[in-house]
This record gives C-alpha cells, sequence and structure tokens, in this order.
C-alpha cells in the first residue's frame, strides 16, 4: 500500500533477453522513485532473471508451452505482478504481445522500449527493418502499450544520425545507451504522475 | 554539353511555393558544383519563381489548368527542362506527383526533400501529421523520387528532438536549416557522381 506519495512507486519488469534495459531501471530508478517488485519472463533462460535476483527483485517465468493460450499466460502474470503491488509495468526487451487483460490490471500504464523512432518500423527486428530501408537516423521510442504492434502513444524518443550504417549489430550498439537513458527518464515521470495519462484498453 | 566534368552539373529545379530550399540551392552549388538550368512550377505565383529570375536563371510556369492531363503536363515540363540541358531535377517543395515520364528524363535522378524522417508520415503535410501523432523526434529526408509518395531510396536524413513540440509551424521553423544544410549537400554528391545510383522507373 502507498503511504502517499514518498514510498517507491511500484513496478514491474516483463523481459524475454539479455535485460540491459532493467539493469538501466536497476542501476537508477529501483529503490529511489520507483520499486522494481518483481521481474516476470516468458523464458526461463532469459538474462535479465539473473540480472533481477543479484540485486535481490523477485522473478518468475510464464512459458507459453504451461499454458492453454496467451489469455491464460498473460493472466498468470498479471495476478503474479499486481500480488506484489505493481501499479505499472514496463516491457525491457519483452518479445510478445500482451492480452488487454493483462493491459487493463496496470492503469498507470505499461511502457515499452523499442529500437526505432515509431511509427516507422514497428514489430520485431526493428533496426535490421530500418537498414534495410536505407535509414540514415535511428532511435528508441518509449510508449504506452495497446492494443497493436508499437502503436501506443509516444512518451520519449531519442535520435542518432549513421548515415553510413550496413550492420543492424552496430546500430543496435549506438542505440543502446539511448535506451538506457530514456526509460530510466520516462519511468521517473510515471512514478511522479507527470505523464499523460495511457490509453485505455478496457 | 559536358566538357569532360569541370563543367558545373546541370540541374531542374521544381518549386510550388516560398522557394527557400531553392534559395539555399542558388546560394550554395549553383555556379559552382551545379549549375541550376532552369525552375519550373505548377504555380505560376510561386515566389520561388522570383527568386529564380533573382538569380538569372529561367523560369517557366505549367499549371495543371493549361494542360488535358498531368502525363501532358508533366512531358511539357520534362522536355523544357531537357531542352536547356538539365541532367537531373531537384523537387524544392514542389507539391505534386510527377509521371514515369517526367521521370525516365532525367537518367542521373530526381530528389526531393520532404520534412520527415522517412518512412514515418509520408505525403502532404507530413509536419502536421507528426505533431499529431505526438512525435518527439522530428526531421527531414532528401531521398530519390519513385513513382511512390516518399518512396524512393533516401539519400541522406537528419533529426532534430522537438520532445514538446506542439505547433507544426515552429517544428516546420526548425526544420528548414536543417533541409537547407542537407539538400546542397545531396546535390553536390549527385554533381560529383557519388550518390548511390537512382531507382529505374521505366
Amino acid at each position: 500500500m502507498s503511504d502517499g506519495g514518498t514510498a517507491p512507486f511500484p513496478l514491474a519488469v516483463l523481459a524475454s533477453g539479455e535485460g540491459t534495459n532493467l539493469q538501466a531501471l536497476l542501476d537508477s530508478v529501483h529503490g529511489h522513485e520507483a520499486e522494481v517488485v518483481g521481474v516476470a519472463s516468458d523464458r526461463p533462460g532469459a538474462r535479465a532473471l539473473e540480472r533481477a535476483r543479484a540485486a535481490g527483485v523477485s522473478t518468475a517465468t510464464f512459458p507459453a508451452a504451461e499454458f492453454p493460450d496467451r489469455a491464460a499466460r498473460d493472466e498468470a502474470m498479471a495476478a503474479w505482478l499486481v500480488e506484489r503491488g505493481a501499479r505499472a509495468a514496463v516491457l525491457a526487451g519483452y518479445m510478445a504481445l500482451l492480452t488487454p487483460g493483462f493491459l487493463g490490471c496496470f492503469p498507470a500504464g505499461v511502457l515499452n522500449v523499442h529500437p526505432s523512432l515509431l511509427p516507422a518500423f514497428p514489430g520485431l527486428r526493428a533496426v535490421e527493418q530500418a537498414v534495410a530501408h536505407g535509414a540514415h537516423v535511428f532511435g528508441v521510442t518509449v510508449h504506452f502499450v495497446d492494443e497493436g504492434v508499437d502503436t501506443g502513444p509516444i512518451v520519449a524518443q531519442r535520435a542518432v544520425e549513421l548515415p553510413d550504417a550496413t550492420d543492424p549489430a552496430e546500430v543496435l550498439a549506438a542505440l543502446r545507451p539511448l535506451e538506457h537513458d530514456l526509460l530510466p527518464k520516462a519511468v521517473r515521470r510515471l512514478a511522479a504522475g507527470t505523464l499523460p495519462a495511457p490509453p485505455t484498453t478496457r
């Protein structure tokens, strides 16, 4: 329960992979403006889970194979996170779509960080898409999640000019520091209540 | 006729409006790497025409109303420009689509400058689209023109972060200097033959 605004904002993080954005949150806002109360993953082997445990944060895995369908998986995941007190969620490299039921459990919003300047290059392999398109400017977007694929309202964006980019891995490496700067800033604003209202998905 | 590479590259410019990008070309590459051999407009009242005349550049207008269809208008416009020796064309605020027949008359390519980070926000009122979408990063793209709407290969892009933008006019004002820097640089590369080949449209 909140003690009236002085307690850190209780936050869930979902991650599927390496977890560098989770680490950025753990190293910055965690224990200050926000408290990461649980890290959930669809992949039991995700390195993000190790990072959470190393920071003393509870973890749980929800592999699709263990549930009859996506709705059931998302329901179980939301229940675990809400039980831990989470009022918002951050997708930090979480690679699956979320059901409206999941989104509805987090009234303060669900944030995602995406490695393109949305609305350009939504979906998977965004950096590869951008390189293949011949983009000279790349960037990252933090946005509220809605029921579409990377379609929700934009919260923050940063850009980097890489006019000679041909290697997606190099572009991604250039984008990482932007993500690690932008996402904690967005979470601080979420915790402070200074973001616009999230989209309604119910 | 070329004297083997030392003469300025003969360039056509198409403009519909104010002509600030034309002015940027007249003030930079014109008479140096490139020679603007003619400025064509679909609008007789375009301020761009005055700018051309002030620089001693020939002008002609091709209003749609004076031709049976777009193909006839574009054919007449291309004929006038080719007769003046143009080998490439630059759309500097030219607000009409061009026929494949027009594009085919300029083997070195047709360049356009567009006020968004393509592929985001193609078409008319790009800045208004971006502001309405809630973009935090804006930008300009120079690209080769093909038969689509702002779909051709990207030649250059520049971005500016305006996270609090709500006024399209202010965003456009912020983008103008980027256009005026980027377009002459692209024309220099075109004249020097260091751009990738333009798309084939025939």
